[in-house]
């Protein structure tokens, strides 16, 4: 790889840059505390997030109309709320509470990394949350992004190709000079296949702390870092 | 107006944000000392933005397919090249100078503003322009976005409802939430129209010294602001 062809650093959020399991348990835990209600909330969190990549199947495979991940989120938290017996929440409340995914609290790496790599390259979200979540979330964590694009507006979810290739377009960029940053093999996997460079950062706990996958890089990956600090050092920031 | 209600403010760039005149006609200017080339450029200038509203009329009408804005400027370059007989540009100098418009100064005010009021609301480009555009300008000019949102994301220029309704609805709100600050009164009615709130910053410069229009306030906007600064406080940042 030669790093001064990159122009842009375009990034996975959930997991990447934001530690979501942790801060939607905690976000589940107040919720709970505030109404009186005790469940597993480790166990809710995890089962919400085990719905997103069908949700978002169902979208790419045509069978549902274009949704954002809010209604996905949505949608998935209405079964969740059934499944865990929990009942009489008014409209008000499912949406806070589904607005937890825009309270997700960043690696403690993650801003002061950024905010080196800032002063080299472009810095956007490429992610498969909305607009509005990754702008909400940015605000209240401090994420320096220099644009929020990806899946909303691209229309398509990660790994389609659309996603990657409107994201390198609307930058005004080829895809060669465009690297996604992610701690998941399987991104960076549809990355590479459509020119884009890689960063591999390792986050080994975003799956709690038996977390079996994404442990290791599992293809030479341009770069490979152990959080964004030493991405940073890495790119020469 | 109730300004609580507002969560966003969305801007208009060319004119409001940034000096287009002085900063093409500086870029102009540069480009003939680096070539030699003597030409008015301050009519070169002007003659460039005027291209800009006709080019993308025959986008909203359908006779040109969808086209951003580095694209219209560059084929209403291609035409200025001829009239004012610059000939045997390569490509790459073509583009760069078309570039000019990704490095447009913002009015002394802009920054210092926009610093202040984005403690309290999400600050959004609705511009025009596309994003490579605006992500480039934003970074030369410390603009700090929230989001660069506008007519590209849209695939619709203003003042088609299309590129409004469509920003609001990314950020995750109402029409009514959201603020569109301009220093161009048809800019403003439009918004209102579509149900937004409206600022007016006047720019009596935008266009040189000699401008006739924008200088005053042609209905009761919201907020009528000297600039940003002014923008600031009246909104209470």
């Amino acid at each position: 790889m030669r790093p001064n062809e990159v122009k842009a650093l375009v990034f996975d959020v959930f997991g990447t840059v934001v530690d979501w399991r942790s801060s939607v348990i905690r976000e589940a835990q107040a919720f709970g505390a505030r109404k009186g209600i005790e469940r597993d909330w480790t166990a809710f969190a995890v089962d919400w997030r085990k719905a997103y990549r069908p949700a978002m199947n169902r979208v790419t495979s045509g069978e549902l109309p274009w949704m954002n991940i809010d209604a996905l989120h949505r949608m998935a938290l209405l079964e969740l709320l059934d499944r865990y017996d929990i009942t009489g929440l008014s409209d008000a409340e499912i949406d806070d509470l589904n607005r937890a995914w825009h309270r997700l609290d960043p690696w403690p790496d993650a801003v002061p990394g950024l905010t080196r790599l800032k002063a080299r390259y472009i810095l956007a979200t490429m992610s498969n949350g909305n607009i509005a979540l990754m702008v909400n979330m940015a605000r209240r964590a401090c994420l320096p992004w220099d644009a929020v694009l990806g899946a909303e507006v691209a229309q398509a979810y990660k790994p389609e190709r659309k996603a990657y290739e409107t994201t390198a377009r609307l930058l005004g960029l080829a895809n060669e000079e465009v690297m996604l940053v992610a701690a998941h093999n399987p991104d960076l996997a549809a990355a590479r296949g459509f020119g884009f460079r890689t960063a591999f950062v390792i986050r080994p706990t975003e799956h709690g702390p038996d977390q079996t996958i994404n442990l290791t890089a599992e293809q030479d990956w341009d770069v490979v870092a152990a959080d964004f600090r030493d991405l940073a050092a890495k790119l020469g920031c």
